[in-house]
């Protein structure tokens, strides 16, 4: 795998997802300890699950619903992970979220982490809905970001185009889920993934 | 969780399951490790996944079913696991079984483990049909059971009411995937959450 050594690996989330929250805290010291960069794409479970699956969201499924409920939680207590978003809260739309996460990190991917940060910790922290364009203002300027420039490109249709596309390249290398990590062109799903992420890493595949 | 501390770990599978085999091949030495027995429990994912959550069998959803074939036989050769039933192959109808484990369990909960192992082996490597009788007649000698005892119970019905009671326990404890653990009163899905359920026992919750 010699050649792949410094491709970087790909961490697909969705903001609504807990479990891409947890993730997203750990993935980029995962992989520097193997001298890799990580690309932070947003893709949309709206899409992948409920239009390409077909399924509903996995917390509206008898049985399986309570299960992810209590095993966020349970993650977020093990790890000591800030998480206060009551499952009784009603889901935020992130399709905007998704579009200025987009747009940012078309401008710098750095920083743009910051924000997914910020907007993480509106929606699983301070329990905001981030679907609301206040409050992803405020995860804007926290990070750095103009919100004017955000609103002049948002006029010409850009991050929703951007967005399209970070979508459409997540069904294209078979994101189907949140988080999503691609090692070189190794899919791996979940957050309890990233130990095998990481010996995948370590020995360079099997 | 001190009263607790002898009560068995809960192995839930269903034959079918790549990953209920990969966990069956681990449970026991791991929860031997925190002086832990497991009780096995044969369920059905036809009645969880199909009937309860109304949602397809994994391998047939876009995506994700590309993704499951290839993370089990990744799991395999990271484990050495012997594994050779290719993807292609019919699915087994697993509810005889299920049945005949029921009923071996009731005899004997030790060697019905055996019994597991062997119908586990003779549909993953030996690439069997589970559903022909005389796979499973082969598989029950194996392990020391009396093909014409569990002929007589047959046609008495007990090993359906036993299956049948198993797959009710399975999903009156949340039980919807193969494998699911529950330690004490916690649930674990899938063979990803053994170093989790690893934790679990080593701290006693969190």
């Amino acid at each position: 795998m010699g050649g792949d050594a410094l491709k970087p690996v790909r961490f697909y989330f969705d903001f609504i997802s807990p479990f891409g929250y947890f993730a997203s805290l750990r993935i980029d010291e995962l992989a520097a300890r193997y001298g890799r960069q990580v690309e932070w794409t947003s893709m949309l479970l709206g899409i992948s699950v409920l239009k390409v699956m077909k399924i509903p969201p996995v917390v509206e499924l008898p049985l399986k619903g309570t299960y992810v409920i209590r095993d966020a939680s349970r993650y977020a207590r093990q790890f000591a992970v800030p998480f206060r978003r009551a499952a009784s809260l009603p889901v935020s739309r992130t399709v905007e979220a998704g579009r200025l996460f987009a747009w940012a990190k078309a401008l710098d991917p750095g920083r743009a982490k910051h924000l997914a940060g910020q907007i993480f910790r509106s929606y699983f922290v301070e329990c905001d809905d981030i679907g609301d364009l206040a409050v992803l203002r405020h995860c804007a300027r926290a990070a750095g970001f103009e919100w004017a420039e955000y609103q002049a490109a948002r006029e010409q249709g850009t991050p929703a185009q951007l967005l399209r596309q970070n979508v459409d390249d997540s069904l294209a290398n078979g994101v189907f889920g949140s988080p999503f990590f691609i090692v070189d062109q190794e899919p791996f799903f979940g957050v309890e993934k990233l130990p095998v992420v990481e010996q995948w890493l370590a020995a360079g595949g099997w």
